[in-house]
């Protein structure tokens, strides 16, 4: 400890779902000196025996002697709980998470979609949970390595909102190489990142697989891609309202935002599409279902989101016995 | 000429577009006694040697020696022209009819979706144009051979509803072994049949290329099915009224029948879909695209109709750069 400003103190943190995105993150707290364990399965043994190597745009490195195991329990409780499960394995999260929780445990969900603090609040108590929304571009290369391609922000939130249990959240992450931008509404941020979410993973997936400059440069369905949108602000309005915040998405600006980041980044794989083309199970029910039924609890005519879930759904490599139990 | 009963006065037809469908119900024509020619490409050898051989669910039987040409040129004027292309290649249809009309040559499309009776009537006189709904299921096999595997009427209007020209439409099958349906208003049968293709022909693509017991069967994708069924007829009776037809279709008697007979089907797969899996172009402008302009026209808001649209253009294997072209 020869930093002559002050360091945060260190925090004993446990990664649960520790693929690409929890590795990344959990590998960028332990260089800035936090007490990081991963809960591995398929890399244990890799990185147990060679550690934990992260190839980023912002310079290599590498965790000689990581802190891995195989189960929570053998790391008992910690301060924090970084999630960075697929939303679609939420259920499993419980009994991997349990064994972690102490007095003052927050629990940070590095995960996709809408609805997954409600979850975790249930089970564990709301002040607890905190929502953290990766913009990133981070993939598994072979066993204990970590590619880092680009991007790499996250925004938290806390999931009531409270503005001091969010200064904590932050400076968790205060010598950590992460940029960290702060959302006093998580609700807020979580419909905003639907907002460019539900269109481009929906088409990217139900167009056949295709980039989002495919979707920006075909008339109809970058006009789809308006369509969604506007029906994910006024759903995102409608449940911001119910629940009694005072922000609000932004028809038109936002919109615009998001229309023009996804020109700037010309061609771009979402996440479902990658999930979709690769056989993998899709997070529909995050992304599409949750919003879906609260527009529709919200009395919300949303054709675009409903047509765009169905198909969604019926698309998902997971999907078991749904078409032959009708 | 043993029978009993007067025959019709012998017609000469050509076939032009003799796939499955073309070729199965000429061959019931020159069955029936008319003079039938096919042009045919792909199957000329095989059927110039060997006879045109179709294997029918109502019993096989064969035409030794059916008249089969190169080309069009080589028939000349005839009295009906049977057009068995698929809508997609309506474009080749012109130079095909052509060297085939004469004063009193009509033409009959046995073709899907909305809008062929315009073009063809565009080309060479309205008055001349019929257009026939084939609800069937027929396959091409081997060179020279069709299955005829289910179901086989077709339904024959008029462009112009006129009632005595579809008298002699009618009476040119009155021989043949197919079920021939009157269809007092041509645009009414159209639009009627869109209302399945639309919904099943599109979801059955959109959802990864299911069969119909699959979408009867998801609550969702049916929820889906009968939700775009209500566009479809609420632009099919604006589109009739814009014609100044009387006649309507019923929202609701309508879309309970064609569910109906959908739960009847069992497993059904929708011609679109074959064409699909097998990597052939798709129908879109006939079944999708036209009726999604004319409800743009008449003002309606069609957004199950906008998305299917949209992703069956963006699904179609024969778009060219579409994708690369904004």
């Amino acid at each position: 400890m020869t930093d002559r400003t002050p360091r945060p103190t260190p925090q004993r943190i446990a990664v649960i779902g520790a693929g690409a995105v929890g590795s990344y993150y959990g590998a960028r707290l332990a260089q800035a000196g936090h007490e990081v364990h991963f809960v591995m399965r398929r890399d244990y043994d890799a990185v147990a025996s060679g550690g934990l190597t992260v190839r980023s745009k912002d310079g290599d490195f590498r965790l000689e002697h990581p802190l891995v195991h195989r189960t929570p329990e053998e790391i008992g409780p910690v301060d924090w709980v970084l999630v960075g499960l697929k939303a679609t394995a939420i259920e499993d999260a419980r009994p991997l998470i349990a064994p972690l929780i102490g007095d003052g445990t927050r629990i940070l969900l590095l995960m996709n979609g809408l609805g997954l603090e409600e979850i975790v609040g249930g089970w564990f108590g709301d002040e607890r949970v905190f929502g953290g929304l990766a913009f990133t571009c981070i993939n598994r290369g072979e066993p204990g390595v970590v590619h880092h391609i680009d991007y790499g922000a996250v925004t938290i939130g806390h999931h009531l909102d409270d503005p001091a249990a969010l200064d904590d959240a932050l400076a968790l992450w205060a010598d950590a190489t992460v940029e960290v931008i702060r959302a006093p509404s998580l609700l807020l941020a979580r419909w905003r990142k639907l907002l460019w979410n539900v269109p481009f993973n929906g088409l990217a997936v139900t167009a056949g697989g295709v980039t989002t400059d495919v979707i920006m440069g075909t008339p109809d369905l970058r006009a789809a891609a308006e369509s969604v949108m506007r029906e994910v602000v006024a759903a995102g309005n409608a449940d911001l309202a119910a629940h009694g915040a005072e922000v609000r998405l932004d028809v038109d600006a936002d919109i615009a935002a998001m229309l023009a980041a996804t020109e700037a980044m010309e061609v771009y794989r979402p996440s479902t599409m990658i999930d979709f083309v690769e056989g993998r199970a899709l997070e529909v029910e995050a992304i599409f279902g949750e919003p879906l039924r609260r527009a529709r609890t919200l009395g919300l005519v949303v054709p675009y989101l409903e047509l765009l879930t169905a198909l969604m759904r019926a698309l998902d490599p997971a999907r078991t016995t749904r078409a032959t139990s009708g």
